[in-house]
C-alpha cells in the first residue's frame, strides 16, 4: 500500500491521501511529470517537488518528465533538474526538440530536415540520425521551434530560416512538422512568442496548416514518453498544471492529475469543461502525512 | 472623343479601341494603376506602359499610380518611375505605406505608434505626422509591414520587433494595423515572404486579427487614391493584373480593366468568379491604332 520504501522515521509516515492499494493513483506504475508549473517556476523550485519524485521512485514507481520546451536539448535539462535536485539521466526527459527528432526518424530514418528554431533542437535532430539541411530546396521535412531567445529577439542564425522554411514548403514539398504549438511565454519584461509565432507566419504564407504538432496537447510525445515508460496508458498517470496536459492525458486514457503550483487556476480548467481525476495544490500533496 | 492629344501624325490615329464618347472608358476622367505587372515586371518597363500613361495624361485625364508596396516611401519611388519613363511627382503615389500612415493619422492625428517594417515605412509615418515610439508597453497603434530584406533576411533592425509589437498588442492593447495583406513575392532565389508572415504570427499567437489592412482588396488604400484624384468611384477605372485589383475597384464601384500583362491569367481571374468590366494584353492595349 505504501507508495515508496521510507528510509526513516518521518518519511514513513508518508503515504497517498488516505488511500486503499486499489486507488487509482496507487495502482498507477508509471508517471509522466509536466515541468514548469508542477516541479518548478521558471528557475525556482515548487517546494517538495524532489522529495515527491524521490519518494514515488522509491515506491518502485518509473517516472518521466515531459516538457514542450522546443529550444533545449535532453543535454541541456540536465543542468535543470540538476538545479532542481532532481537526479536524472537523459532517457528520463522527453522534450518536444527530442520528441520531434523520434517521431521524424521512425517515419523517414536518415530524412534530409531543414529547421528553424534553436542549438537544442539541431542537437536533437542529429542525435537522432537525421540530416540538417542548409538548402530548403533539397528538403523532404521542416522542423519549426521558437527562434527567438529569452529577450525576444529573432536568433541572429535564424534571421534568414523562415524564408528558408517557406521556400522548402513551397517550393520543394517538405513535410511540416512544428515541435509544439505554444504561442505566447511569460518573461522578464513582457511576453515573448513561442513557436506559435513561426507556425503562424508560414501558416499563413501557405494556407496550410502543419502536417503534425509534436507537443501537447497533441498525443505525439505522450506516446514518446509512454514508450520510454514501457507501461500501457492504462496504468499511468500524467501530472500536469494545464489544460494541455489535461487533454493530452485523457486523450491516452491515462489517470489525469492536476496541480494548482502552475499557471492556470482549477477553475479556469474547469471552466474549459476539464474534468481531472485528482486534483492537488501541488505534488508532494499526492503523498501526504497520515495520521 | 480622343483620349488625348498626340503631337505627330501617327499619334494621331492612336484611338479607344472603336469606342464612342459615350463609351465607359473614355468618359473616365481618373485612373487608378496599379504598379506592377502592369507599368513593370520587376525592374523591366511593361512595353509602351510609359506611352500610354503619357497619352492618358495629354487627353486630360487624372491619373494616380496605387501599390501595397510596405518598403517604400512616395520619395524612394520617385527614382523607380525615373526609370520606368513616367514623370511623378509624390502627390501621384498611393503606396500601401503612404496610405497606412494617412489612415492613422486621420484617425488619431499624432498617434504613437510602434512599428515592424522597412525605413520607406518609418518615412511616411514620420511624414504623416505620426509619433514613432520604440517602448511597446506606450503604443496606441502597431503598424506591420514586410520586416524581410530583397534577400529573405529579416532585416537586422527588425529583430526584436514582432515581440514588441506582440508586447503592445498584448499588454498595452494597441490597435493593430497591417499595411497590405500579401502573402509571398516572387524572387531570383525563390519566394520571400510579404507583410502576411508578420500578420499571420501575431495573429496565431494573438488569436486575433489585424483591426484594419489598408493595402487591396481592402478599399482603404482605393479610398486614399480616389481623395487624390478628386473623382467619384463612377468616373473612374481601376487598372490591374490581379483579383485583387478587380475586386477592390469592383468594391468601390469604378470601372474595372484586367491587362494579360502581369502575375495572373484572365482564366484564372474568372475562375475566381470575377470579371473585369475590360480586358487588353497590356496598358497600351486600351489606347489602339483605329483604321
Amino acid at each position: 500500500m505504501a507508495l515508496y520504501y521510507p528510509d526513516d522515521e518521518a518519511l514513513e509516515r508518508l503515504r497517498l491521501v488516505g488511500r486503499g492499494s486499489d486507488h487509482p493513483l496507487v495502482r498507477c506504475q508509471g508517471f509522466i511529470f509536466d515541468v514548469d508549473g508542477v516541479l518548478c517556476r521558471g528557475e525556482d523550485p515548487i517546494p517538495r517537488a524532489a522529495e515527491a519524485i524521490e519518494r514515488l521512485r522509491r515506491g518502485g514507481k518509473r517516472v518521466v518528465f515531459l516538457s514542450n520546451n522546443s529550444t533545449k536539448s535532453r543535454e541541456d535539462y540536465l543542468a535543470k533538474f540538476a538545479r532542481l535536485g532532481i537526479p536524472v539521466i537523459e532517457d528520463d526527459l522527453v522534450l518536444s526538440t527530442y520528441a520531434t527528432a523520434e517521431y521524424i526518424a521512425r517515419e523517414k530514418p536518415g530524412a534530409k530536415v531543414y529547421m528553424v528554431g534553436a542549438p537544442g533542437l539541431r542537437r536533437e535532430l542529429e542525435l537522432a540520425g537525421l540530416e540538417l539541411v542548409e538548402d530548403p530546396f533539397v528538403a523532404e521535412y521542416v522542423v519549426v521551434g521558437s527562434a527567438f531567445d529569452g529577450t525576444g529577439r529573432i536568433r541572429e542564425d535564424n534571421a534568414h530560416r523562415i524564408t528558408g522554411a517557406l521556400r522548402a514548403l513551397y517550393h520543394a514539398g517538405a513535410k511540416f512538422i512544428a515541435t509544439n504549438p505554444d504561442r505566447i511565454f511569460p518573461a522578464k519584461d513582457g511576453v515573448i512568442p513561442g513557436t506559435g509565432a513561426i507556425i503562424g507566419a508560414l501558416s499563413y504564407m501557405l494556407g496550410r496548416e502543419p502536417d503534425a504538432v509534436i507537443g501537447k496537447p497533441s498525443t505525439h510525445i505522450v506516446e514518446i514518453a509512454l514508450a520510454r515508460l514501457g507501461i500501457p496508458p492504462s496504468g499511468c498517470a500524467f501530472v500536469g498544471d494545464m489544460d494541455t496536459d489535461m487533454l493530452a492525458g485523457k486523450r491516452l486514457g491515462m489517470t489525469t492529475v492536476f496541480v494548482r503550483s502552475g499557471a492556470m487556476t482549477e477553475e479556469v480548467l474547469r471552466s474549459l469543461g476539464i474534468e481531472p481525476d485528482f486534483a492537488f495544490d501541488s505534488v508532494i500533496d499526492m503523498l501526504a502525512v497520515e495520521g
